[in-house]
């Protein structure tokens, strides 16, 4: 092998200093055969390359665009529309519209929460109605957030012992969530959004659903002494603890009312056009049992109610926003949480509803919508909300087709708070409880859980790992644990990246991995490998190691004839390299050459040709006889060669 | 575009059920054309791919190759013989060997710390030299890692006020860490010390440096009343709050044998040959300095020495091995901490040597020896060692061929542990300490850093927070912060991956990117993208948003002539994807159909064919008429089929 290198000069880099062994002839055939000079692209500064790629990053969506070439007053114009949505469609806005939108406000009123929930769905609703882009997201508290809340502020603070604190902790955790989700927004980090993966989140969600539901347990039990724990097992402990408070009128009606909302809820799943019936069930099962109790005095039978409840708008809040150096971690920890994982559903939900009506919601000012919505909502007694699944679903089916939906849902809270408080004082907890437990079993989706198994069992290992983690440990830790499970994964991919052996198609020059296509076919003399990962610090020595042993293997395996002569590695699928994986090209390169052995690298793409090169300006490693636009190409003038060479 | 998807069943896959548009002449000459289907790899359980997938990741090496097909009683003898490398080797032992590494031995003894630092270089070179495979490495304590233990004990226990207990955490602190280091080797999880990159370990050698040098200050200079703190900016100011402190005998010493050690430095870096003059130094410098003090009783002139240190072999330390639940915590982390970093050191060195000699270095078994050298050590009053590159190099240069030269060292330390204790009495610490700095400052590698900066400004900013951060901050902070971007950066390239357009080399059927082939030419009526990641969770929303805008500029932008049919979406560059990718590219497909476009997808691999291939089971969107071996027979195929249909 040694002394044939110069005769690679025919690819017309001027390279053929060591002097040619080959004849005319020769030359004349090798000339025949079309072979293409590997390129760089082209040079670039630091700095532009820097703005490329903040640009890729952060602005992927470039959403600057369509003020490019405007005169500059349609500019400030387009700049207040972007920033309030509302200015775009309300000049549209007609009397049909708002009749669609009104049916769906009426129903999503049912199946809210008491005082702090209804002002949650008064002032945010009003809000996003200004900022927000998206035309179906609905908006008000969700389960999962208060959820999260609800538990990790119990962990410093009881409810029941220091009412008002927990209350100012709640609202104070509200104000960061909104900062950090406003922040993500301006920042541009909405990407780290994405790490929730859907598996997570499919997980996350059906372990949620069931503590949500283990602690309707209380209501719909009409159990007095309750764990305040959530995991699955001090709860179920709880309630076989406490069997002699369990009261029989409140289980009856508990199990009543959860009857006919589940087929309330399953006529709907069937009949699509029937959406009104679920949607109208919880509205119809709060005044039939507050009926029910009011007319049997059933308060006086071991049935719990909500009670006095007072009339009046929300009151303002600012006053109890806590900034005290001893719960400051704590609420900025659960902002942080509830504000991401809010703004999760919130962004999903929207993307889903205008994936299926075609139209694009722009995530990172969704992100400041809804980030400024909790910010004002938290000066104003409410909870972290965000646009919620269930409603902007009822919403969609009944074709609303504005964000106006959330302002009519503000108005009719609004009614209700001003005026119709005092209804609610016969209202029995056990049918609230019944309402979220309906809500709550739509989040378990077993057919995605069953599609995620059938796709990708690891996918699956990190929804149990998610649902498990939820029930079993704490909603937080599930979480985290799932998010740890999905990046440590994408991790390895680039740690263990796959390598492939390729074979020639028979009859093309198309090179293909030996283990998919069983026509393709080993070349003689020739080991051709692919790498389909970025070449870094992660993976350098594994790679190193690898194919090292691949070498010895063939070359041991190898009898005379088909003696291995040249290693070709086809970096098509390396996006990128660094400093390390420059360093191991490089080691590749002389370790082969100790045995005899042609490293050949095949169609380095844009940023790996641009290393190769620099390290060649150093080194001079890698000339362009080592380098090959396509395999073909490189194996075709290379056994050429060979040929001529061996007799 | 709608009706002709029945006139791709050409391709060979009898899924032509929508009866075809193309005559007879039109299907004769597409018949013509070699059209190559994509092929799915052979079916595989899930236990057969977990069980190649667990393989690759933990036994990347293939251990046990070697056993394959031989005798039992071989195997049982090779196993031992796996087991301990000595036995290797010793039976090869000759007394040429022994001679080569005698010298060496000697010098390294030179710059060995009193006591403590004895110990440690006499019980852990004897494990080693008997379990380890590197036959260059030489284990002793090493400056980062004691660095890293001093720091994070210091934050709990102040050596000076509890000398006992701060011994005990540094013995039980060298028990976690060698715990870990085993359980990383047995449990074949090496490749964690991957993630701490070239450029990481760059930038924290170089702050290492420093911050060690900076502690030398107080002996340099003679201070008595030293901050305890490791920082720049703390240790700065006590230097110069006790400028009253400094000893002028004392700093002129300091001057002098730094000049010596660096010149001698100097002269070995220069002339290789002369390897011996740097290895001596530091023993002529402690000889000399000794014999200085001892002759003009300069310890009486506020030149501060060693003192009484008591003669015999290291005393067993099993007893103070604490594991009080106090400080459990406390050790285990350090133990974490300083057994990742001293194994990066050991492995890094002993692969390197290893490299440059051409033979291989099992990591995952370095680690178990390293992890049982430390274990031991713990028990016989040693800190944490490891290979150290120093002397690793000086062996080296030396020529010396087996681990033998650490039973040499370790033998010679022997000798002075009984006998020449008494000698260092009048040893003063500023000759230490300007050994120290000289030993150091070797860690600063500005050539690297100026590679580095070259080659990857990001992996420049990763070397530089490393440095920032060990010197402002901490040394495990800088190191986890350096780790952290590092580890940010493979996810940045996963969440926003390289998407190229492709277009086609005059006169062939190779498609390359628009952007570095300046040759290449968009084909009228094809967007032909690359994508090169993983298409997973993390980069499903981007790539969709991403893909959506460029059809829809290519459709704004384009004329009649040219207007967009086929989106051509190349995989080849795609080694995996999740359920999410999945649902994208159906997603994808559902969104170019309404806009009358074409998708199809280019050269899937193994593993993403299968899932295609299972997503095409339950909903069937790709067909395979959507599905090409290459870019170059789709656009021919396609085109052909247009140019007849729109005349």
């Amino acid at each position: 092998m040694v002394g044939m290198r110069g005769a690679y000069g025919y690819n017309g880099n001027g390279n053929n200093d060591e002097g040619g062994v080959v004849g005319g002839e020769a030359e004349a055939e090798i000339a025949a055969m079309a072979v293409h000079k590997v390129a760089a692209p082209p040079a670039q500064s630091t700095a532009s390359k820097l703005k490329a790629r903040v640009k890729e990053t952060f602005f992927p969506d470039d959403p600057f665009r369509g003020f490019k070439g405007k005169p500059l007053t349609t500019k400030w114009v387009m700049a207040v529309q972007y920033l309030f949505p509302i200015l775009d469609w309300v000049p549209n806005y007609s009397f049909s519209l708002f009749k669609s939108d009104l049916g769906i406000s009426y129903a999503k009123l049912a199946s809210l929460p008491p005082i702090i929930g209804l002002y949650s769905s008064f002032v945010p609703p009003m809000v996003y109605a200004v900022l927000g882009s998206s035309r179906d997201l609905a908006v008000g508290p969700v389960s999962i957030a208060s959820l999260i809340m609800g538990s990790m502020l119990r962990q410093a603070v009881s409810p029941a012992a220091e009412p008002l604190l927990f209350l100012q902790l709640a609202f104070t955790s509200t104000f960061f969530a909104g900062l950090v989700q406003a922040s993500l927004g301006i920042l541009r980090l909405g990407f780290i959004i994405d790490f929730l993966s859907k598996a997570t989140l499919v997980g996350f969600m059906a372990g949620a659903a069931i503590i949500v539901s283990l602690q309707q347990l209380k209501a719909l039990l009409g159990i007095v002494h309750f764990t305040t724990e959530m995991g699955l097992v001090p709860v179920m402990a709880s309630v076989i603890h406490h069997t002699k408070e369990w009261s029989w009128q409140t289980i009856l009606m508990a199990v009543c009312f959860l009857v006919l909302l589940l087929t309330a809820r399953h006529v709907s799943m069937k009949w699509p056009k029937l959406f009104w019936v679920s949607a109208c069930a919880p509205l119809a099962c709060v005044i039939v049992s507050t009926l029910l109790v009011f007319l049997f005095k059933a308060q006086k039978h071991g049935i719990s109610i909500i009670g006095q409840l007072k009339c009046g708008l929300n009151r303002p809040s600012w006053d109890k926003l806590l900034f005290d150096p001893t719960y400051l971690g704590l609420t900025v920890k659960t902002g942080l949480v509830t504000g991401i994982i809010s703004l999760t559903e919130g962004v999903a939900v929207g993307r889903t509803f205008a994936s299926l009506k075609d139209y694009q919601v722009d995530g990172n000012k969704e992100m400041m919508a809804i980030g400024l919505m909790n910010i004002v909502g938290s000066c104003t007694s409410c909870y972290v909300t965000t646009g919620a699944f269930s409603r902007s679903a009822v919403n969609h089916n009944a074709g609303c087709k504005t964000a106006m939906s959330n302002v009519i849902m503000a108005l009719t809270v609004m009614v209700t708070l001003l005026f119709l408080m005092p209804l609610f004082v016969y209202t029995p907890n056990v049918v609230l409880g019944a309402i979220i437990i309906a809500a709550v079993i739509g989040l378990i989706d077993l057919p995605a859980v069953y599609n995620i198994w059938k796709m990708d069992k690891m996918d699956f290992l990190v929804c149990v790992c998610a649902f498990a983690g939820v029930i079993f440990i704490s909603v937080q830790q599930g979480l985290a644990i799932a998010v740890g499970i999905s990046i440590f994964r994408v991790l390895l991919q680039i740690t263990r990246p796959k390598m492939m052996i390729q074979g020639n198609i028979k009859g093309t020059d198309i090179y293909r991995n030996l283990h998919q296509y069983k026509d393709a076919q080993r070349v003689p003399g020739f080991l051709i490998l692919t790498v389909e990962a970025p070449i870094n610090f992660a993976n350098t020595n594994y790679l190193n190691e690898r194919i090292k042993r691949w070498i010895e293997e063939e070359s041991s395996a190898g009898n005379k004839q088909s003696e291995l002569h040249f290693v070709i590695l086809d970096l098509s699928a390396v996006p990128a390299i660094d400093t390390s994986g420059i360093s191991f090209l490089i080691d590749l390169k002389k370790s082969t050459e100790k045995h005899g052995l042609e490293l050949i690298l095949v169609n380095p793409t844009g940023e790996v040709m641009e290393k190769i090169q620099r390290a060649n300006d150093a080194h001079g490693h890698f000339k362009s006889d080592s380098l090959y636009l396509t395999t073909g190409e490189a194996v075709a003038s290379l056994s050429t060669f060979s040929k001529m060479t061996t007799p």
